[in-house]
């Protein structure tokens, strides 16, 4: 078989035939969808994946990030081994369990209690019901644009266009999924990420209604634009004042320090929603914060005001699997994931310059973003790719993919793992700068 | 040590005291949570599970019906140890996920196309959002007591009792969660289960809203009571002449036969939601159906309709699992643990009529449940348990777990898995007997 013949992905595309016979669309995540197939992995190590015609590539999604030790890490596969001998899954409790929940509550100072469930979808799905009962009000204020998982409730707006976001003054709550009940809907409050006075404004006009504040500190969608340190300060303090609670999602942005992006801020959130990189690779999610708001999911209280439960909740392979890597993840080893990313991120900044291009990079710890814009998006709006844009952004990623052997989010981010190093960054530079060369003319062509 | 210091617990106890300074009520499932605290597993093996203060116990619940092959079956060990080598999770699709996917569809000729997810919470809820954007309608109707994960829409009324459940004719839309939004309330239908002419009279005073009828064919919460054909068929009749979806829960029935409890009806569902024995133990979820409606779920549409995402859905380590898992649950395999189960609930009615207490068994396929009546419960209503008679059924739960070293599930229900033998029931009659003699002056005090 040539390299080329590997690189079609002939294998992988007989895979898809037979996929598009019995998976809706030959998947069950649009995200690993591609055109006109997917690949298939055959074997993924440290910070490489080999499909299924022997194809290697050098990956910077790390699962939409939530690999932080690459695949495949010797550590968490031992660990994964003992405990599957002893089972996977009981209606008992296992103290693995504990000792996470000591490690993570002890790494950041807002997680009093934790809960663990199975996603990040049903962590911030619980957040958002937890929310409610605590404050016994049941509008949810988030920022357009954000992602949060598939709830109704969090799932609003995060795909506003400009045919449907709205004004500005007040954007839209536009449904992700046709024929979402009018009644989420209005139980909405949609805000432009990082506008103080824009976001007061519409918080305070439902203030009486409010139940909690969503926010990604980070938020992938919105451009991987850090949260202003002020614009944190003026939401956390409008909640104090207005018997709402203050929920960040760091489902995606708890990679981003130590304790997570919230060590970055002065302000501590009531809760947070985990997921991603604390499954060590596994199904995930949590939820953290104050005992007082935690105690609704208390089973020892006499009206339990949120039952909660869950099968596979808390199960010791993904328990096992999250301790033994965020172990690892300790503050040293954030500390030089972050710098290898500052120095990636120099150097994507120097092959823009070096190509010539209109493109800029947006990011914070482990992330970063290439954006096609000559300055920095501060918004949503700004931020936000026309088809145009997304049709050249596709061409790279494919270029990328397919003659450079390089893995990227297809929004054009990177998810830096541990398992990455200044070679890996080397490559990946270098190959941006071919790429950046390839889509130049096309980029001219808009501006 | 002793035997008796063992059985009280000791280390659990010590575990759970760290357990509460930490995890919000100690636990991350009310499932596990006992008085005066949970027990801890050192290991699991077949359908033992040793604590971690040496007691080694016999396990009829299964992790709450999710292990159809016991606890650590090497052959589920073996391939999930093979492909941990190989990565837990990509950006990328596996073969595994396509092969599992044939395999069920294979299974049960109502799976035209199938899309994997974390959970059963997960899979119930985008059969619903599915049904509302197929059907352009937003009602959801489903039976008083069902259980169907932690979706707003599909727990309301799962936990009704006596004091707020309303008239039979027209039950009650009662929250689980407080502060469950008045609109949500608003979309449902609640029916009695197994009553064919007041759930068609309720259907048909919805008929333009109802968006799907959700049925579980034998509802754990209702009594483990099997759906009635006749009653199964009228729903059915009534989808197809009033645009609904016939959406199944079998996330806990499908263990019932081959083909899930679906096998044992005339007609078809339009979706299937899955979850706990298809995951081999590990996270997972399902939702199956109609190509025609899963469409709605398809990325290479021009117009997606229902965007659906998750970072761990049909991740390969909980697929390999499962696939392993269903290919050993073969029609023999389900043939002989059904057989076995039906001894079991023979032995079980024998020891109730030795014991002479009022009591009687429900269930179906690998599954059945006590209750403490006379005669057999129809509807939730019958088989709702008052106060006093929980009280008693912990007492005798407490007696079995402590002293017959016996597992079951907290509705006094059992659910075997393959690893279960004759010696095994006849360990659970006789240790049943004994607790029934324990229980009988109580009992009686009540009737």
């Amino acid at each position: 078989m040539s390299i080329e013949n590997n690189k079609s992905g002939k294998e992988s595309k007989k895979i898809y035939d037979r996929a598009t016979k019995v998976l809706t669309g030959g998947v069950s995540r649009n995200t690993i969808f591609r055109k006109p197939h997917p690949f298939y992995v055959s074997t993924a190590n440290g910070s490489y994946i080999t499909d299924v015609d022997g194809c290697k590539r050098l990956d910077f999604a790390n699962n939409m990030a939530s690999l932080i030790h690459g695949h495949s890490h010797p550590k968490i596969v031992e660990a994964v081994t003992e405990q599957l001998k002893k089972g996977s899954a009981f209606t008992m409790g296992s103290e693995i369990e504990v000792k996470y929940a000591e490690l993570l509550n002890n790494r950041t100072r807002a997680f009093e209690k934790i809960r663990f469930m199975n996603s990040g979808t049903e962590a911030v799905m619980t957040m958002i019901k937890a929310a409610r009962v605590y404050t016994g009000k049941h509008k949810i204020a988030k920022a357009e644009g954000t992602y949060h998982g598939t709830y109704d409730y969090a799932e609003i707006s995060q795909t506003s266009n400009p045919a449907n976001w709205g004004s500005i003054d007040k954007p839209n709550a536009v449904p992700v999924v046709e024929e979402t009940p009018e009644g989420i809907l209005n139980d909405m409050v949609i805000f432009p990420f990082n506008d103080i006075e824009r976001t007061l404004e519409l918080l305070n006009q439902n203030a009486d209604e409010i139940a909690c504040v969503l926010i990604d500190l980070v938020p992938h969608r919105v451009g991987l634009i850090p949260a202003n340190k002020e614009y944190i300060e003026a939401i956390y303090k409008w909640t104090r004042e207005n018997n709402a609670v203050l929920a960040f999602d760091e489902v995606v942005t708890y990679r981003v320090n130590y304790s997570g992006a919230q060590e970055n801020y002065n302000v501590e959130p009531d809760l947070t929603a985990l997921g991603k990189i604390i499954g060590g690779g596994f199904p995930i999610g949590a939820l953290a914060g104050k005992s007082e708001i935690m105690k609704v999911l208390d089973p020892r209280e006499n009206f339990l005001r949120h039952p909660h439960s869950g099968t596979f909740s808390a199960n010791p392979i993904s328990i096992t699997a999250g301790y033994t890597a965020m172990r690892m993840f300790d503050k040293q080893a954030v500390l030089n994931l972050n710098n290898l990313t500052k120095i990636a991120i120099k150097q994507v900044e120097e092959v823009i310059s070096l190509a010539g291009i209109p493109a800029c990079v947006t990011g914070d710890g482990s992330m970063f973003r290439v954006h096609f814009n000559n300055t920095k998006p501060t918004t949503y709006r700004e931020s936000y790719q026309e088809k145009e844009v997304k049709i050249i952004i596709n061409k790279l990623l494919d270029y990328l993919f397919l003659k450079e052997d390089i893995i990227m989010i297809n929004t054009c981010a990177c998810m830096f793992s541990t398992t990455l190093n200044q070679q890996h960054v080397d490559k990946l530079s270098e190959s941006l700068l071919n790429g950046f060369r390839i889509i130049k003319p096309e980029l001219e062509n808009l501006f």
